[in-house]
């Protein structure tokens, strides 16, 4: 092994402790190597998305991919390194149970619940209590969570209408729950909730969600263009690279999409 | 060719076409040939699911699998055929956007929206109006829908308890519409609802869903033991032999355990 | 942009070419450049395992990856290149069938259908006759087609049992088609079904499967320990890295237990 490589290995292990808040995995077969080398020392050390921001990226991966081991780590890496607060923790696995199902989600609040226990034994304190859930941020009267649901799918979404109700799935499901009351819960930022929308849009990738949510990312300034090209590689390194090209492509025409409605927004006489 | 081996061709053509209600393949690709032959011919004409409840285990798996041509395909044959109503149809998909995510449901119900005008245009006549959203089945005021969600999530888990409120993922998402509301609501009945969510938490496989829902599902006696075993075969064909596998794995684990605790339930003393 | 950058884009932009069979994108987002740079110009030139051994498992991402594009491009790339024919091509639809399920996989048959339509459009010449499906090479008889299949379940697996055939998924499933037929079909090789299979139950992840087939694959000789942590490192660039980490686990604890039987194999008396 020459100076080059050794320097090399060391710099992913120092950028992996640091990523991770401890130690790199001993072992050198092809995939671990790489994993320092490209993933933590190149991926995560990039400007335009901080290394906050790549943890709303990372989080759904990790908890929609099943792999118990690395969902444990970044659960941990997150917390133990102050980058996510145990609040935004929670919403995120709220968020994620959304749009990735409640199944897998469920164990991603079994890991959060173990790792923020285990930081807590670590620092030989006790966790603090959890806040109240009660009062909800949402009105209670049916009428009345629809018409909040109608307004906040057209401002996070940035469309003119909103799905009729007269679907279970639109109005029991979309306007009553997703939009009448997940997204509105506060707790987690706009900009930290579009991350993992994407995230998760992504790796479900069904045509016309992936367009809509990089779309209103985009067009709401929540996100930024190079925020985005960035964000497509880090989910490229956590979700791999098929579904990674086909959102860099969703990103690309949504790109010219939104500049071209801004120009024209810009040009329209007031 | 032996006269048998175009018999046996021949039979699954015709098994195709009974199932999904229009004309099989005519490519003989291993793939095309060994589906007519094994899928249709062979598992979907096995006595112990019906015809009816194998829709609801193939219907959430071509959700989940994202091959638009298969989902259309399935929607269309399960309403042409008259196995499952528009009703049944659009709880499925919410249920299914609960256990398998938002973006593919999204794309589920656009497809189910689709192939519904399809059919009342072959047909030559109107698509019948939607039902109203509102009322609710289920109580508006948040203590109430949360002590709802708390009775239902022990009624559907048959389970002593309930998760704590205070965490947004057990507390706004599963007490306050999982099982507040969605569970809960008419339309599609408690097999129909078991089947769909057993092959959701098949393909999610999160280790402790699949462990208590397949549990519930015949513990509940909503779904007998020889339904289950069977299940497990048909989900193989629609996600695959690993994911399967596992089910299987957890279906004896858990006929065992359903055993022996009506076992004890009769030989105690009452 | 420095010269040493030029030349190291150019070096991707070749590798693409030389991989993929076209050119390669124009982009120069930070998904594309780090996939020309990592997941071409180093990935796919890394000894171990040849070009087309990496055919066999990008494939299979690709096809449960569900993009589209990619697949499309990694379907044309194999059969273009000439490193995987047609027939081997179709074995590994219905291999994939098998692994991942009947719904992606006639997406898959369906893109190569056309792809293939494609390659000998270009080239002006009418695509050749597809070989007769039968005789099918197993017995039609059902006993004698369990009989088969338990002597090839315990071939393949490496194990002195085969499962009981009173249960459907194992009956019907796993002895009479799965191993009783689909593993035994000729036109492609064991090397290649192997790791056709080691990615799906890869991505797939499951508990027991993955370790039984990575077991399997080195046990048998079919696939080296080299090659097989090579296949690791490949699959985290299709699959993303946390899928690939749990693998590479899987591969370390399976690694050691074959050496270790292999030690008691070679010291045992005879």
């Amino acid at each position: 092994m020459t100076t080059v490589d050794i320097d090399r290995l060391e710099r992913g292990r120092r950028a992996f402790e640091d990523v991770m808040t401890f130690a790199a995995p001993e072992d050198s077969t092809p995939a671990t190597i790489n994993m320092l080398d490209f993933v933590f020392a190149e991926v995560w050390q990039r400007p335009m998305l901080s290394r906050r921001a790549r943890r709303f990226i990372t989080l759904p991966c990790v908890a929609a991919a099943d792999a118990e081991g690395p969902l444990r780590d970044h659960v941990y890496a997150a917390l133990h390194s102050e980058d996510v607060t145990i609040v935004e923790m929670q919403e995120t696995v709220l968020h994620f149970a959304v749009y990735a199902g409640w199944p897998k989600a469920s164990r991603f609040n079994m890991v959060v619940d173990e790792q923020w226990e285990r930081i807590h034994r670590e620092r030989g304190v006790a966790p603090p209590p959890a806040p109240a859930l009660l009062p909800l941020p949402t009105p209670s009267d049916p009428e009345a969570r629809l018409a909040v649901g109608e307004q906040s799918f057209k401002d996070i979404n940035c469309l003119p209408y909103a799905p009729l109700r007269d679907n279970p799935f639109q109005g029991a499901g979309i306007l009553n729950f997703v939009f009448g009351e997940m997204w509105l819960r506060p707790g987690l930022g706009m900009k930290e909730r579009r991350l993992v929308t994407v995230a998760c849009v992504a790796f479900q990738d069904a045509p016309y969600p992936i367009l809509s949510h990089v779309y209103a990312a985009l067009k709401s300034r929540d996100v930024s263009f190079d925020e985005m090209d960035e964000l497509a590689l880090h989910f490229a390194a956590y979700y791999g690279w098929p579904k990674a090209s086909h959102l860099n492509q969703v990103i690309g025409e949504q790109k010219l999409r939104v500049s071209q409605e801004w120009s024209a927004e810009a040009g329209a006489p007031s």
